[in-house]
């Protein structure tokens, strides 16, 4: 089945988590004037014993377009954020759930100004920077336990951006 | 008094927090070899009832050499790590406390590819972006409870960089 990117906005992603962006934040001046804090765009939410938030960067290889979908993962523990550090567009793809399983892909195009903080245990694809290479600041859950859950689909999905983007 | 900045290092760091950087990082390899996860560069640190690690965005207005650095403040309830999504290096500030009184400053200069995570209660100078206004990615205690104290210096420090650098 195809899937066709639709850009991310706070609106479409809220139920999967929260979209990092300056764009619609809450802000206010900080240090007599000089900085303005985007507050509280994300939040970390981590479970069991014997865990923090951590801060990582992951290094992405770029993933060619059609992409074909058939591995989803999440995370029970916890919840886990990505930034990006380059200037590209990048793809964020996540699923609802029925049951434990990954039912009805969504894929959003983001921006380079844009992150995400994936709620804890929602289905996501893996990172997915497109055109090149790409870091990413990411926060989340950092200790022991099992925090991973994949699931493999019998048919892969096709993934491509809208013709226009 | 006049402060120069040398460049920032993990271990030059080691006494105030953590150099969030790839370099010199443990990473291993994930998603079927797509993306290295450089795991674990900084974790967050929370105290007090009623907080969460959040994600904020820094909009920062550049600062002009040589700086006056009269003002430095402290978190006692929590880390605060910054990462700068631009491309220009930037300023690091710390101090050493004596019984509640920050001294000792030391200036560290940052490329655009480190970013810190100061340990709670590190007595810093505010976001100090060089050259042109810059954006950091911020993670950070959010919460209920004082969680800032400030000391102004009876006479300000002036900064500046090497005259190599």
């Amino acid at each position: 089945m195809a899937l066709i990117a639709q850009p991310l906005t706070k609106e479409r992603f809220a139920d999967y988590g929260q979209v990092i962006e300056k764009d619609g934040s809450e802000s206010f001046l900080i240090n007599n004037g000089n900085c303005r804090r985007h507050h509280a765009l994300a939040t970390a939410e981590i479970a069991g014993p014997d865990c923090k938030v951590g801060i990582s960067i992951f290094a992405g290889q770029p993933y060619e377009l059609p992409l074909q979908l058939s591995l989803v993962e999440r995370h029970p523990l916890g919840s886990q954020a990505f930034y990006p550090l380059g200037d590209k567009a990048w793809l964020v793809i996540v699923c609802d759930d029925d049951n434990g399983t990954p039912v009805s892909p969504k894929v959003f195009l983001a921006s380079s100004d844009q992150g995400i903080s994936l709620n804890r245990g929602v289905w996501h694809g893996v990172l997915t920077p497109l055109h090149e290479a790409c870091d990413f600041l990411v926060v989340d859950r950092i200790g022991e336990g099992n925090n991973l859950e994949e699931h493999t689909f019998d048919t892969p999905y096709q993934v491509d951006l809208a013709a226009s983007a």
